[in-house]
């Protein structure tokens, strides 16, 4: 079902994001993607520094969405992307939006965990959890990076019934540990499948991990990219979301407990 | 500062199963543990049936309690130990409690999470949510098995400051990811040190996993059982937690999102 792409965050900025786009928006489809994952803020560069993602945020109707619009339609895939979204009051939103290989925007979320200065300084946080859309019959969440490893944001989705929480994100070097534990982790104890795309490759002093993920709903690993750039594949399974949740940790939640984490 | 001890449940029943805590524990200290954390309802057996759980369960102060605090006392060392607990108001409780070297208890809970229609047929489901207790300068936290796969659980404790999470358990095999996977990442979202001891051999058609596992508050598996008995050795260390504790996830969390978890 899916296809996560693992590139490196692209200084070359978006003009060339977009060409980059395009062509891996082919190569996926050729293999019989429906859908493509690509990382945090993946058409400007994650770590740019505040004044330029200042200067390229756009709506979420904007210019890159028309473009990222008519390429999921020219190659008849869902495409996933990251982006930097104005804000009109303050600094922009670390966003994210899934557009259908119709060129229907489907999801839209803006990061509501801000990972460090690097995150404070370039962005304002999201102001609302992550809700769930339906799209071919699949419920699907969006997260970006430093939100999947709070338990807390993966239980949301999966209490609003998400089938496959997608994770666009820019993690560093010396992070391992997040693709190796806590992505198969929030499969696991959620029921659901969860596919991480990572960034690779270096800006200035920012070197990104790679190990893009897909964990499926058993918490095992279905796929994982190396070091440096690649289209990683991996096939979502209905059959595997059911069996999984006949061990339903959902129903077994003692809510009435919980209260604390809210609080 | 820990030792854990994997064993056959022991449907030899509680004066056989104290008689091998008492050597345990000899056994622990002589190794320079100060802790010895024991598997769930290792005092009686774990599926041993509702009417047995019934007719052995005692108050939290009863028999038992008095048993275990004269071997605690006898080695100078802290016990964890699990045990069926009387409920006047149905079926027993399946529980565990912590005594220290000086035979006064220090800290209680029943288990909360129950699993399957095999807790379910012996034991009423605990009302209140872990709480931590101080021993030693640390701050520690008991939970039971199918508890710790709960996110939500472990959170509880860490909001309240907790250092480490005891966990008595008797997962049985085929379930092997709880301890590959759920215990690290419960370790390593919350920064804090979980060891999970775990119960092995068979009692009827019940098999047990063994694997008991310590992670420390990066993640790490600090030390790993096998199948079979035997007394497991992990240092839980200070610095790890201060080290850790310097990407701080409890302060990045958005408690304001997170209503409907506890909805």
């Amino acid at each position: 079902m899916a296809r996560a792409r693992q590139a490196g965050s692209g200084n070359a900025g978006p003009a060339e994001a977009l060409r980059r786009l395009d062509a891996t928006a082919a190569q996926a489809r050729a293999q019989g993607a429906d859908l493509l994952l690509c990382p945090e803020m993946g058409l400007t560069g994650y770590a740019i520094g505040a004044e330029r993602v200042a200067s390229l945020a756009e709506p979420h109707d904007g210019p890159w969405a028309q473009a990222v619009a008519a390429i999921a339609q020219r190659h008849g895939v869902a495409i996933v992307y990251g982006y930097p979204e104005r804000n009109p009051a303050g600094k922009p939103f670390n966003a994210t939006q899934a557009i259908g290989p119709d060129g229907v925007p489907i999801g839209h979320y803006r990061k509501t965990h801000l990972y460090g200065d690097l995150d404070r300084a370039q962005f304002s946080a999201g102001e609302s959890a992550s809700q769930v859309f339906t799209w071919r019959g699949w419920r699907l969440g969006l997260l970006i990076c430093y939100d999947v490893e709070f338990p807390e944001a993966v239980r949301g989705l999966a209490l609003q019934g998400a089938d496959a929480v997608l994770v666009p994100t820019a993690n560093m070097t010396g992070f391992d540990e997040v693709q190796h534990i806590l992505v198969p982790a929030r499969a696991l104890e959620n029921r659901l499948h969860v596919a991480y795309a990572n960034a690779c490759g270096s800006e200035g002093d920012t070197t990104y991990g790679g190990l893009s993920t897909v964990a499926c709903a058993r918490g095992t690993v279905l796929a994982r990219a190396g070091r440096g750039p690649g289209l990683l594949a991996a096939t979502l399974e209905r059959g595997a979301l059911q069996a999984a949740r006949q061990h339903a940790y959902l129903n077994d939640r003692r809510a009435d407990l919980y209260g604390p984490l809210a609080g």
